[in-house]
C-alpha cells in the first residue's frame, strides 16, 4: 500500500487528523490495533475546549455535538464549604466550554469515515515504523496473520503513551519529563442527573472530589484514592458516601445515587516528551504528552496537536511548504507545556499529597481564598480552562 | 511605670504602632532589647506598598520617603535571556512600590519620637510578659541593672521572631505552621549605581539572583547559595560574576561593580503563627510571622498588622469598642495568609529546589512563559506585588 500519511492510532486524535488531511486531499490510512468497539469502550474526559468544537465545526461534524453537547459557562471550586464559582464566559469575553463525552466524539469521527472514505483498518497488530529519518519511511503490521507494508511520506503518531510511535525516536533524540502523583482518580460513571448544573472541584480535608456529567442523565464523579487502593473494596455505595463528604453539603444535598455504569481507578501523570517531530515522523496527542485530568486538557491538546499537524501536513502536500513540517513540535509544544503547566497546577491545589504539612494545606486554602477575592486570578484560571490561543 | 498598651519592640513594627497611638492620645511605650545604633544597622528589605507608605503619611512622617524614595511602576522577572517585565501601575490602575530601605523608615519614626513625646526604652533585658490572658498584663525588665515593671491593659508584641511575645502564648492554644528552604540569600551592598531602573528577579540555571537598589546610588544584589555556603568562601568578585551570569546578559552589561558595605547570607523561612491575638496580647510583624523575602512582603505584612491593631486599639480606647480587638487576629491572618501565598508562590517560581527534576524545571519554564503571555497572570502578580487591600 501506498499512500502520503500513514496514521497510527484510530482514538480521536488520529481520526480527527485523518478527516482533516481528506478533506483537503491529502492521502492517508489510520491503523488500528483495537477493534472499533474496543476504542468506543474507553471511558475518557468529556469538556471540550473551542479548539476541539472547532475541528468538528470545520469537518461539518459537530451536529450531534450541538444538539446533545451541553455549552457550561463556568465551573465551581470547593474547599469542602463553599463553591468558587468561576465565570468563564464573563471572564473571557464569551467563551464556553462543551460538556460532550470523548466516546461521542470518537463515534461521530468513526461514523463518518465510511462516508467520507476515510480508511481505517482495525485490528492490526505488531505495527511497527521503519526509516522515519528520512523521506520514504515505511509501516509494517499484521492483519488476519498476513505481513503488510504502507509506504508514505509521513507518519502521524497517535497511538497514545504506550503505542510504538514515540519509540521509534531514538533516545538520543528525544527528552521525557515525567512526575507520577501519589494517588489515582477513582471514578464512577451512573445512569442518574448531576448534582450540579456545573462541573464542580472540590478540595476537602478527606481528599479530592469532582462532580462532572456527560449529559443531563449521566453522571461522572471522581474522587482520589491512594494507588494501594482496590477497587473491590469501593463498593458504589462508599463511592457515593464519600462523594458526599467531599463536595461539601450544598452539592451532597443534590446527589441522585444509581448502580454504576463504569468505575475504575486511573494513575495520574504528567509527561512530555520532546520532540514532538523526527524526521517524518509527527507524534500527536497521548504519544507525547500525558496531563493529569485535573482540567480536562488531554483530549483538547491532542486536538491542538493535530491542528497543527494538520497544518504543516497539509501546507507540505498542497501549498509545498516544507517549513510547516519542520516548526510542528515547537509550535505545538508550546501550547502542550502551558497546558501541562495548568494541569499540574491545579492538581497540585485541589489535592492532598502525603508529603504535604499543615503549611502547604494552608497555602491551598489561602490560595482558593485568593482566587475567591480576585478577579485577575479567577480570569488566570478561566483563560487557561477554555483553552489558551491556538 | 503604667500605660494604656505596651509595646515590645522599637523596630518599624513597634514604633509604628507607637506613633499611631500617640498621635490618637492613646498612651505607650516601647521597650526596645537593643541599642537605637543596632536596630538602625540591621539591613532589611526595602520596597514599600502603598499600605506602609499610607501609615507614613497618615503621621506625617512621610517627608523623606516622598523626597528621597524611588516610585516603581514596575518589576522584571528574568530566566537568564530575557526580561518579563510586570508593568505594575498600568495593571493595576496607577498603584506603585516605593523603594525607600527599612532603616531609613525606622530612622525617621525614631527621629520623631522624641519630639512627639513617644517613649522608647532601649537596651532592656529579661523582657516577660505577666498575666496576659487576663485585662491587666504586666511587662518586666532588666535596665541598667534594675528590675522595673509596665502595668497596662494591651501588649502588643512588635519583638520580631527571636522576641518573647509568641512564647507567652501557651502551646495549647497556638499553631505553628512553617516550612524552610533549602538555600539563603547571599545578599551584597555596596554604593554602586543599579544595573537596572527596576528590580530584576532571575531565575537561572544557576539559581537565583536579584537585581535591588536602595537608592540612585546604592545598590543591594542577592543570590541563593545552598545553606552550608560560608560567607569567606564568597569575595565581593566571586559574587559579581555569579550575578552577571545568572541576572542574564541585558542585565550584567549594566552592572557596576564596586566594593561590599555589607555582606550576608540569610535563610529563607515562611512561618505563621495562628491565632494572633491571646487574650490581651497582640502579635504584629515578625513576631506572629515569616515570609520568604521574593516579593519583600515582611515589612508591608508588619505594617498592616499595625494598621489593624492600631485601629483594634484606638476603637478599645477612643470609642469603647471591644469587638475591634476581638477581630484582630482574623482580619490580619487574612492578608497574612494572602502575603504568605505570594511570597512562597514567588519563592517557588524563581529558586531551583534540590529535589525538582527536569519536570519541575520544565514548569517553572513554561510559568514564566505563560506569565509573558497573559494580562490576567500579570495582573495577579501585579495586585500581589503592590499589595492586596487592607
Amino acid at each position: 500500500m501506498k499512500t502520503q500519511v500513514c496514521i497510527i492510532g484510530a482514538g480521536p486524535a488520529g481520526l480527527l487528523l485523518g478527516h482533516l488531511l481528506r478533506a483537503e486531499g491529502v492521502d492517508c490510512i489510520v491503523l488500528e490495533r483495537r477493534s472499533p468497539e474496543y476504542v468506543l469502550g474507553r471511558i475518557r474526559a468529556g469538556v471540550l475546549e473551542k479548539v476541539t468544537v472547532s475541528l468538528m465545526e470545520r469537518l461539518g461534524l459537530d451536529g450531534r455535538l450541538q444538539a446533545e453537547g451541553l455549552p457550561h459557562d463556568g465551573f465551581n471550586l470547593a474547599d469542602g464549604e463553599r463553591l468558587i464559582r468561576i465565570d468563564i464566559a464573563e471572564l473571557t469575553g464569551g467563551k464556553q466550554v462543551v460538556v460532550y463525552g470523548q466516546t461521542e466524539l470518537t463515534r461521530d469521527l468513526m461514523d463518518a469515515s465510511e462516508e467520507r472514505g476515510l480508511e481505517v483498518v482495525y485490528g492490526v497488530d505488531d505495527v511497527t515504523l521503519h526509516d522515519v529519518e528520512g523521506d520514504a519511511p515505511y509501516v509494517t503490521y499484521v492483519k488476519d496473520g498476513a505481513q503488510q507494508r504502507v509506504d508514505c511520506r509521513f507518519i502521524a503518531g497517535c497511538d497514545g503513551f504506550h503505542g510504538p510511535s514515540r519509540k521509534a525516536v531514538p533516545a538520543s533524540v528525544g527528552q521525557e519529563y515525567e512526575r507520577e502523583y501519589p494517588f489515582g482518580w477513582l471514578g464512577i460513571l451512573a445512569d442518574v442527573p448531576p448534582c450540579n448544573h456545573e462541573l464542580i472541584y472540590a478540595n476537602h480535608q478527606r481528599g479530592f472530589a469532582l462532580a462532572s456529567m456527560r449529559s443531563h442523565t449521566r453522571s461522572r464523579y471522581y474522587i482520589d484514592v491512594p494507588l494501594t487502593e482496590k477497587l473491590e473494596d469501593w463498593p458504589d455505595d462508599r463511592i457515593w458516601d464519600e462523594l458526599a463528604i467531599r463536595l461539601g453539603p450544598e452539592a451532597a444535598a443534590n446527589i441522585t445515587r444509581g448502580p454504576s455504569i463504569e468505575k475504575s481507578i486511573a494513575p495520574l501523570r504528567s509527561f512530555v516528551f520532546a520532540p514532538m517531530r523526527h524526521g517524518s515522523l509527527l507524534l500527536c496527542g497521548d504519544s507525547a504528552h500525558i496531563v493529569p485530568p485535573t482540567g480536562a486538557k488531554g483530549l483538547n491538546l491532542a486536538a491542538s496537536d493535530v491542528h497543527y499537524a494538520a497544518e504543516a501536513l497539509i501546507g507540505f502536500f498542497k501549498q509545498n511548504d516544507n517549513d510547516a513540517v519542520a516548526l510542528y513540535s515547537d509550535k505545538a509544544l508550546s501550547r502542550v507545556w502551558k497546558s501541562e503547566r495548568f494541569s499540574w497546577s491545579l492538581t497540585k491545589l485541589m489535592h492532598r499529597f502525603p508529603e504535604d504539612g499543615p503549611f502547604e494545606r494552608a497555602m491551598q486554602v489561602a490560595e482558593l481564598d485568593y482566587i475567591a477575592s480576585s478577579r485577575a486570578a479567577q480570569t488566570s484560571i478561566a483563560e487557561n480552562y477554555v483553552g489558551l490561543p491556538v
